[in-house]
């Protein structure tokens, strides 16, 4: 985001039929909140368009990538991985952390579905868990950007949008960038 | 949460099929980051046993409800309601307002699937969007929790668990109760 080190969401684990929706949230979410990119593994490729289309409708910048080998993504990171996890350390003890790493270079956050192979653990350099409780990928993805970048990403700027929402206190407001 | 006032979701317009996991998920995010009580409205009351098997699992209390009238039940709240829309006015703008709000009564969030009738958005209280970018009701609901209690939701302890999930840098740690 702006002048920030990248940060890259990867989405591990997607089951076709299943996970649909969910897939194309965290791609929106990700898109939304901050990160620059997001990369799809698997059988999860299949979801890039909605958010491709997203992009070239709000405004950009923001990058969608599929992998096959997720594995290699993490492993051949240069730069910190977060993984999140409702296993690993409270959000509220590590973001600290987590922030002044992504000051000095850029960050990928990986998200699974249900099942995330031990490796990720292993790989991750942060293990990261929004409460210990079973949730939301989506919810942890959210509430992680919005600590990472404390608040920061709800006041971004977006290029070339061919509609832009106006906030309204009732109702709906969109128009066209040179409406505004 | 605690001795707060109650803060109860309100799942809106689920469509069968489509947003079957996301309406689990809007449920799950709901207890794991502090309401009370998730209402499950029309088709989505299929959607209820997860959650409540979660609850049971992990620990409570929150709720599980239905309605077949959820335009009653926001007509009918006795207490300040909030919409989730990414039409709305921006939640760093309205937060404090909301928050204060809650300080004396209870809060009904209401979060949609795709379309929401325009009555919803006339009866709200507050329409607000986390950011006026399109991306999921999941990630606006985790975000609204965590600044509406200002992460006071990542300490919430739970009664009666049959397990809880230890932190740990690396790796998975379950334990039953006692074992703590």
């Amino acid at each position: 985001m702006n002048d920030d080190h990248d940060v890259t969401v990867l989405r591990l684990g997607h089951r076709p039929g299943r996970d649909e929706r969910m897939t194309t949230h965290v791609g929106l979410t990700a898109r939304a909140l901050g990160a620059d990119r997001v990369i799809m593994a698997g059988s999860a490729r299949g979801r890039t368009d909605t958010i491709v289309d997203i992009t070239e409708r709000f405004g950009g910048p923001f990058a969608v990538e599929t992998t096959e080998e997720p594995k290699r993504t993490i492993r051949d990171f240069e730069g910190r991985v977060v993984h999140l996890t409702m296993y690993g350390e409270p959000i509220q003890d590590v973001v600290d952390d987590v922030r002044a790493d992504h000051g000095t270079g850029p960050l990928l956050v990986v998200v699974g579905a249900e099942k995330v192979p031990f490796e990720v653990y292993e790989h991750a350099d942060y293990n990261v868990g929004v409460t210990n409780q079973p949730h939301s990928e989506v919810a942890s993805l959210a509430v992680f950007l919005d600590r990472l970048f404390e608040g920061r990403e709800l006041d971004r700027e977006w290029d070339d949008p061919d509609r832009v929402v106006v906030p309204k206190a009732t109702g709906k407001k969109v128009v066209e960038p040179d409406d505004e």
